[in-house]
């Protein structure tokens, strides 16, 4: 399971208020917890001229610049799909909580005062001042940020935890695997990379392009 | 191998417009180069108040924002060290090219007109327009940027591809392998994922957390 979730909700509903104080409890709590928003808009960064603009412009794929505070990434998007964007950085995150994508398939909560759950597909809550008469997933106020914090822990973060004891990814995309396979690959690697000088640690990355020669 | 080289030089040497065109160059070819500036000020992102801005104070890991063409992302660096942002930026490229960073131990192109090599590591080239007269190392002029781009192309990227056939990174750093112990690796891999539906494919990622139970 991948941790993402999706508040989904009209501008000025108060979405970004409650993921701000929503990832600050969880950050508090030790979770790397990231915001993805996506927006209609056009993203001005165009216009000033700074050295990772030039590059930018000049064709890079990525191009960043860092003060070793911070890494600021600005990255050519137009070949990536929003399922490739998300499912990378959620990879890189306890939890990732993406504002907008109404339309992709991601799990939502719902700001359900002003929108209705019609058209909108995963919906697994809902965050409003009222009660929604015909509720079937769970409901949340949005005045208590703790709770909604606790559910998504319990729903994504630690789930996805056990997850990442092994994952393995064909074209980034996630390939499902029942416990017996799972557990069959993990120990063969763990006895290979055993034998290696320098294999042991806690996180190991195999990558292969099986388009490469070797 | 990690297709990485810096550029270092003083400020208003050329470094930024010749990176530029040397991106310009090697994009046109097809390859996907990103740039990495490392500044000794301090980023300005704090004060506009944006919505990533405010996901970010409050404490997230990464706070991104995309309008489909571009994916903006500000990354929490201060548990980072130079190394493990320079190598995980150019696992997504075909070459990264650093500008700043003199002090660490990437491999470095001097801009020569100004600076001396002393004390300065890791040089294997200089950029200049008059000939360094103890010149140990390839010299390029900064009027000639597709002769860089070539030499760029053929002792990195290339090189770097082949690499790809097979990576194996424990804790973020690379596991040096023999010849033999890679194609035994890639090849009981590849067996392996044959055999599972969806297992085929270009790219195979295999993540493992030893610390995580299964």
């Amino acid at each position: 399971m991948q941790p993402i979730i999706s508040f989904v909700g009209h501008s000025n509903s108060g979405k970004t208020t409650l993921i701000e104080q929503i990832v600050r409890i969880l950050s508090r709590k030790g979770y790397r917890v990231g915001v993805l928003k996506h927006t209609h808009g056009t993203i001005k960064a165009d216009q000033r001229g700074t050295d990772t603009d030039r590059f930018r412009l000049a064709g890079a794929g990525i191009s960043s610049i860092t003060d070793d505070k911070l890494l600021v990434r600005f990255e050519d998007a137009r070949k990536l799909t929003s399922k490739i964007i998300v499912s990378a950085l959620s990879r890189e995150l306890d939890l990732l909580i993406v504002e907008g994508y109404k339309k992709e398939s991601f799990p939502k909560a719902l700001f359900s005062d002003e929108l209705s759950a019609v058209d909108i597909k995963g919906i697994i809550a809902t965050i409003g001042k009222k009660t929604p008469p015909d509720g079937k997933v769970r409901h949340f106020s949005p005045l208590k940020p703790n709770e909604i914090a606790r559910w998504l822990e319990q729903t994504f973060i630690l789930p996805a935890r056990q997850d990442r004891a092994l994952q393995v990814l064909i074209d980034g995309k996630p390939l499902p695997m029942n416990p017996f396979v799972r557990k069959m690959i993990r120990e063969t690697l763990a006895g290979m990379l055993k034998s290696l000088k320098g294999g042991r640690g806690r996180k190991t990355q195999i990558l292969i392009d099986f388009s490469s020669k070797m």
